[in-house]
């Protein structure tokens, strides 16, 4: 824990306030000339967002640090408040948990999915042209029936939304992290899954392991089409971060629809809200959970979808979409309302990137930057300024009145 | 190297794009209500600027951090990346590489210039009336020839351009830093060369070899006029620097005109271009070398140098002049490139400031902050914010495409 970290332990105060934090994941965007230099953020109509912008401030946070493009998990760390260079998770740790895999102390989990192998082993397909979700699962029970251990390690294999699945190694005297076994990029050879810290005994052993797993997997699948092969990435033992509730005060729900924002909202001690399809479910479960939670996460997945797509029109109607719904979510309005992205997706660059997202920060202290609505320029000329993502939690801590005076 | 530098290295991509930073020293200035609240950028005539501006992004970059106002060094050294609080060199090191000294290891670096002093060994002129570089080569050969050595240390005293030299101590156990003995202005008797480090036994030998090396370099010179007295400043052994090739996995090429700024480019290891006597050579230069280095450093000096004589008018004449050459530049278009200063030197100030200077960057990804102009106004609104200059290098990279992403 840091020392500002120790400071805001100190001064904090317990409230009756809600506090929704409202993720568009990967909302940011670039003004660029073919699309007549406006953001799918500013194209959009999005009346009820105008309005709340009346009364809110707003600002632009980066997720990392200057230039650094995150994954989601460092892009959430940070919006819940925890400095992704001090925490790191692993994705197949998120995953796993996602998927609603109960991990226990010392698993060693990895993210995977299928992927299309030429006869010499190169990947050409890391996808394996997504296949769906019936065959990946038929895929994973072949290889947890075909498998059941590797010397004395249980591997557990869990499929997950289309061509993806999760692999977890258990047993004793396994540590990550080990490096991906993904090229990342057609064309080549998947890489050896090797130990990040050669010096450590635990990880060699997890490193031959997997190797094991490997062999005896690509036999079971190598006949299969297009589905021929498989890669791991975030291979990685679970760590022990802060629990949510002890750091902030507040317990937390989580309304997300997706399992990796599942998953790390309940790394972080977040109770996850099952069952939920759309953002009208999100805004409306909100509203009859009001009394047992103080803190919201509402993550919306598909404005980031549309970004790595690059569909600028569908990234726009995404975010719509959201506007359309917001005045169920005021209804009840939460004292403290924040909106923005775990990092940006411009649909120029169809991925993540480093460009830093726009807040609105919405609350009875917000005071008003009397800008016409929340976009990335209007971000720009906010109160809030170009700041790291890991504050926004603290700022929304001090909007709730959560407090006290540093010093006399 | 920071935490956060160990990421950047780890996230580092080969790239095919080159990069261009555009430094017009001393760019930043202030509006002040006697120019009519216009700064020489913002009153500069600069269509071309103002046509890149359409698809660039803005912020403003402080040199150190709040308040510090930095010699070119730190600018400099803050805009290649490196952090200036953690790297520092002394001038003395860079001025002997810029004019071309090899400096050797463990070698005691000066620089210095000839000022005028009254008999009762008053400073009445810190610069000697700006004496001509003919006059300064031959005061610089009568005190090599009149000293030589000082105990065992060689002494070697280069003529550089004006009333401006270089002086090295060559000998064994000598180490800086040094207090300069320079009083930094008029009014006062030079101070003694004292170590910074009083506990060092090499600092306190070099500052005896320094105070002999006055004595007798003074009466050498006490005949002379205007330049019967000389000032040191900057005395510093030659530290180690990461270099930035290996630093950024870039292939450097230093296209200054004057000393300093190839000496300081040198440091780092960059390579010096020689033969350039105007920014249209600059820019024609990094056309021709284009195939053999991926990043330009291109150095404008006279906007500092107009800034420092108060001369607003001047300064406003070396901006348009970059602009005028700048479609040169424009024609073999880098992938990124950045406009800045390595700091402010306001006119109305007449010297370096502290005032983060604004900043220009275009790529393919920068999106547009949509402002008409590049200036200080416009930066204020940018969606870069405010920053500190040593993170630029790394959102150059960015924008070529240089990060892998960071987490999962």
């Amino acid at each position: 824990m840091s020392e500002l970290d120790r400071l805001y332990s100190e001064l904090t105060l317990p409230t009756s306030s809600k506090l929704v934090l409202l993720v568009l994941d990967g909302l940011g965007d670039l003004a660029m000339k073919s699309e007549g230099f406006l953001t799918p953020l500013e194209a959009a109509h999005t009346p009820h967002l105008d309005e709340l912008t009346q009364e809110s401030s707003q600002g632009r946070i980066y997720p990392v640090a200057p230039g650094i493009t995150p994954g989601s998990g460092p892009g959430h760390l940070a919006l819940f408040g925890y400095d992704p260079l001090e925490y790191r998770v692993g994705r197949g740790v998120i995953e796993a948990l996602g998927l609603g895999l109960d991990l226990q102390s010392g698993d060693l989990a990895a993210r995977a999915n299928f992927c299309t192998l030429d006869p010499t082993g190169i990947v050409t397909d890391r996808r394996a042209g997504r296949i769906e979700t019936a065959e990946c699962q038929r895929l994973c029970r072949l290889l947890t029936e075909g498998i059941g251990t590797v010397d004395d390690v249980e591997i557990i294999v869990q499929a997950g939304e289309g061509h993806r699945f999760v692999t977890i190694f258990r047993g004793a005297g396994l540590e990550g992290p080990l490096n991906d076994a993904d090229p990342h990029r057609e064309g080549l050879a998947i890489p050896e899954a090797k130990p990040i810290n050669p010096g450590s005994e635990k990880a060699n052993h997890a490193a031959a392991i997997v190797a094991k797993f490997y062999e005896r997997a690509l036999s079971l699948i190598e006949r299969e089409a297009p589905a021929n092969g498989l890669l791991l990435r975030g291979i990685t033992t679970q760590p022990a971060l802060p629990l949510f509730p002890d750091r902030y005060a507040l317990r937390a729900a989580c309304l997300a629809i997706y399992p990796m924002y599942k998953g790390l909202a309940q790394l972080v001690g977040m109770t996850k809200i099952e069952g939920l399809r759309s953002v009208t479910d999100q805004f409306e479960r909100y509203r009859r959970l009001r009394d047992e939670f103080d803190f919201f996460f509402i993550h919306h997945k598909s404005t980031d979808k549309h970004g790595e797509d690059g569909d600028f029109q569908q990234k726009k109607a995404a975010i719509e979409e959201v506007d359309e719904a917001l005045p169920l979510l005021l209804e009840d309005r939460p004292e403290v309302l924040a909106i923005t992205g775990d990092h940006s997706t411009p649909c120029a660059l169809r991925g993540h990137s480093w460009h830093p997202q726009p807040l609105l920060l919405h609350s009875p202290c917000s005071g008003s930057d009397k800008l016409d609505r929340f976009n990335e320029t209007s971000a720009n000329l906010g109160s809030l300024g170009v700041f790291e993502a890991k504050y926004l939690l603290r700022l929304m801590q001090a909007n709730a009145r959560m407090f006290d005076k540093y010093g006399a």
